[in-house]
């Protein structure tokens, strides 16, 4: 089959690679119907060191099932399904817990020996605890909607959660990217009145506005800080949801959040130290969030997207096959693309 | 009357300064029956510059309601009352919702114009909304536990309650100062079952296990680390309670908090970075805490003072007159005291 591999920054290939076969009771192997490239893919594009192997990449993705291993029951071939950006056991510990992120049987797609997202087909370990079957068929016109379940709507979800994000917090949003743009959304579903977007590229705030910003900010640094504190009478919002994953992002959250405030980072962290000092310390600011358990998350989130109330792939503004993910990349680190489709 | 001040590191003195009196209507005046010297004390006497005025001490005091402003109700001359460690006025936003620490009127005892605690009286601003009435006489065999509630206690359970402490949850407390000791009693008063206190003097780790710690830690750092995991299946714990306020600390709690865990830190911090890299991303660890709002606290923790269910004041080892509170800084920096009650 095809799929997509880095071999360094800048440097995205379509190659032919084996076709996945069941290798553990517990696999499934599914056709993709639809995959996609995420922002945290834009990081190794920028800067991967060049490796002569080459890495598979991509770990978002709908599926059809074609098999399944003997251990797995609930799934059967041509049902469509949802696979979250991490696989995981659904047994132990900690995905009983919902963070399956942290199951001690899980990992990544694309790691060594398991198969990236961006490619005709996968091999899914742990299929049972991993895929979510939905009810669709795979002409649905919902697809892009629920493609944002294995990782960026639940991503903006675990934001406006872990930040205790209701009806009566105020929350600053940072980034306008596809992330960025499904906070919004996840904080104005659980009822969030003000939702303030910090980003300047405007057509996306302005799909921001219509998942439910309140107001946009397009000022950065102090004068985007200074602004937001202006609309706030001075106090900043309660909730901060934190969607670049820059130090001067964290920065920013931290001038904008309210005494007492959560500031939840959902962006990969492209740095190591915090600035926590004593003056935050005195007003009891919270750093939450992590990278989202979308497993957990997928069952709630269903129904709102299966009925419209919501509808989170407006994110992807652009659509490749899979001969063009190497030019997605490029459209997506240009920022001329917004979040790119791939329909292999 | 004689007030304790400052002048500098290792110099604390016990001077006459102009007896309090009622300057706004909002003020109180009362005199100090019991104050006690708190181990954030000891940062200025390790390190203040010197001075030549000298700044005033303490901010942890009961009082007795000498004389009342016109605007005061609720309180009456006689009454035996509870300062917590930072005034407020009780009613803007922030004390509403029980952050009075950052109160819109408020302030810290011993600032320029304001009174320390370690001293004969105190005026005390913003009256009404700062002192809680104790039911008890100056005379209560009760004063050292109730005295606890200024602060020491109030910010173990701060710590406790922001960690998310409850019957399910297990805790590692660092630090066996006073504020850890109390984190553990506080954590035992929510219903953990398993404490694990990280400390080496062994006279206070031993209090701690009667306060409630299920395991005692001596060992430091990377040692420490890997014996709290060893004592927890390798995972950690789900709540970690941070009562130092060093960087070393800090390391510590993320190196033995559980993933999804929550460190509180109320050790006042004596760093300025916090190292939250991509690791702790991933395992999605959470940060909060901060100086507690005791003001928040003490009604809720007030009856299980008055009927001995806890026993706070047990952190108090040595008890000195108003002239020897120089000699009590001594022994607590030269860690001879854990805790030095102070009886003007």
């Amino acid at each position: 089959m095809r799929a997509t591999l880095i071999y360094g920054a800048g440097d995205v290939r379509v190659e032919d690679v084996p076709d996945p076969v069941l290798r553990e009771p517990t696999d499934a192997v599914v056709r993709v119907p639809r995959s996609c490239i995420c922002g945290s893919d834009l990081w190794p594009y920028a800067a991967r060191e060049h490796t002569e192997h080459g890495d598979r990449m991509g770990h978002e993705f709908l599926g059809v099932v074609e098999d399944v291993g003997s251990e797995v029951s609930g799934l059967k071939a041509g049902d469509v399904v949802v696979a979250p950006f991490v696989w995981s056991d659904g047994t132990c510990e900690f995905c009983r817990e919902g963070l399956q992120t942290s199951c001690r049987h899980g990992g990544q797609w694309g790691a060594p020996g398991v198969d990236g997202g961006q490619g005709e087909a996968v091999r899914v370990p742990q299929a049972q605890g991993t895929l979510v079957k939905l009810p669709v068929g795979e002409d649905s016109a919902l697809l892009a909607s629920l493609l944002t379940l294995s990782d960026v709507f639940c991503t903006g979800h675990h934001a406006a959660v872990t930040a205790g994000v209701g009806p009566r917090t105020t929350v600053t949003v940072i980034g306008d990217g596809a992330v960025g743009l499904s906070a919004v959304l996840a904080a104005k579903r659980l009822g969030a009145e003000r939702i303030i977007l910090m980003g300047h590229h405007k057509d996306r705030t302005d799909l921001g506005r219509e998942f439910g910003a309140t107001e946009v900010v397009p000022a950065r640094g102090d004068e985007g800080i200074a602004r937001v504190r202006e609309l706030t009478g001075g106090d900043g919002t309660h909730a901060v949801l934190e969607c670049v994953g820059l130090e001067a992002a964290i920065v920013t959250a931290f001038g904008v959040v309210r005494d007492g405030g959560v500031v939840s980072r959902v962006g990969a962290p492209q740095y190591v130290n915090v600035r926590m000092d004593a003056a935050l310390f005195m007003r009891n600011v919270t750093l939450t969030g992590g990278v989202a358990p979308a497993r957990a998350y997928i069952e709630e989130l269903l129904p709102d997207v299966l009925d419209g109330a919501v509808e989170p792939g407006r994110v992807f503004d652009r659509t490749v096959g899979l001969q063009d993910v190497p030019d997605g990349y490029r459209a997506m680190a240009a920022r001329e693309a917004l979040k790119v489709l791939i329909r292999p």
